[in-house]
């Protein structure tokens, strides 16, 4: 039997990468990749093709919104606010691109208008989103009825996000356990070569590397510890 | 005292201008303009100009959005799908662009909250939209509490729809009453030198001005009786 169709959006880091591998296992994929003017754009870019043909999927649209760039207020995108490398427990980081994943949502909504997708796959975290309002499950909750209400009666599309309430490093061990490829992933905010090690991207992955009790696959520009 | 800051969605047309003409009454003025592959960009695009400088606003964001017209699905954007003369009364017509206003009001919603705009105004029309689920009131009602789950807390945004329960011929006695530019104003489908006058949207705007007992001020190519 033919398997429905199913949007991924894949960024090229480790969660997306994993919501992935979760979702092709039920699901006919098409992968939607946004460049919105993050500072490592390219490398994500690349590790966005690389996951995709890992899969062997050819169905992809790689959408460049520029905007998000032009209207600004994030470090993660604009180069005169500084990438903080341990964000403060009670604020909302400055990498918080605002509204981003009611942006994403919405294109990835439209393509599933139109193929005939019943889910769109993030693997949006609550831990890991230190607080940015769009990851949380009232967020999702809220969008799935907008979607409810914005499409074609008889459209049923729904968000799906296996990974809200996973800790990141039970990510990687899923992951590993589904033999996802997570060698090909990237989550450094700041370098485009080695990951930094030192951005807060970076600190969350390698911690929950550590945590899982692995080595992560990719390279760094310092040398990580990664027993505890 | 300074006024608060809104946002209005201009596209160009008679709706949208009235729109921005009731909310310069109250507000400060920030402008959008989204472009997404639709048969006559260029001209709308000259018509959201024109009325920017017909109202002396320079905060104005003009965004390109191609993936629309990648995705497609809609005759709107799409060269191979024929434009209705004539929706039937019971289908959405084939230029319903599947989940668009969701994507400008996602990108609206993004400025907002870096600008700390209080409101998105948007010109929809339940009775103009032949049935497009993205114009319903349900809609926007579910749109606004999506805002407010995925904004920072303490944001306050929130859709105007001064027009969606308006008849057309209101709209122009409207903004004909507000001094509204409505001959800077573009609403045809098909042409961008003189409007078509049979296109679906010349239709609705001809019947609207003969309804409001007034003669369009635009140029049309064919010969039309203003007189019902």
């Amino acid at each position: 039997m033919k398997k429905d169709n199913a949007i991924v959006l894949l960024s090229g880091g480790l969660d997306s990468c994993v919501t992935a591998t979760i979702a092709q296992q039920d699901y006919e994929l098409y992968l939607l990749h946004v460049n919105y003017g993050q500072r490592t754009d390219a490398r994500e870019e690349k590790a966005f093709k690389d996951i995709a043909k890992f899969y062997n999927i050819t169905q992809i649209l790689d959408v460049d919104i520029g905007y998000l760039l032009e209207i600004g207020g994030s470090s993660l995108i604009d180069n005169k606010i500084i990438i903080p490398v341990k964000s403060s427990e009670k604020e909302i980081p400055s990498t918080y691109v605002p509204f981003r994943n009611a942006n994403l949502l919405a294109i990835a909504t439209s393509w599933a208008e139109v193929i005939g997708a019943k889910k769109i796959f993030i693997g949006a975290m609550e831990e890991d989103s230190s607080g940015y309002p769009d990851c949380r499950e009232s967020f999702f909750d809220s969008f799935n009825k907008t979607i409810e209400q914005g499409t074609k009666p008889g459209t049923t599309i729904t968000i799906e996000t296996p990974l809200l309430h996973r800790k990141k490093s039970e990510v990687v061990n899923i992951g590993m356990e589904l033999g996802a490829p997570l060698h090909l992933t990237w989550s450094c905010y700041q370098n485009v070569k080695k990951a930094c090690g030192v951005c807060e991207s970076c600190q969350l992955r390698i911690k929950a590397f550590r945590d899982a009790g692995l080595v992560d696959p990719i390279p760094y520009s310092i040398e990580i510890s990664w027993k505890e």
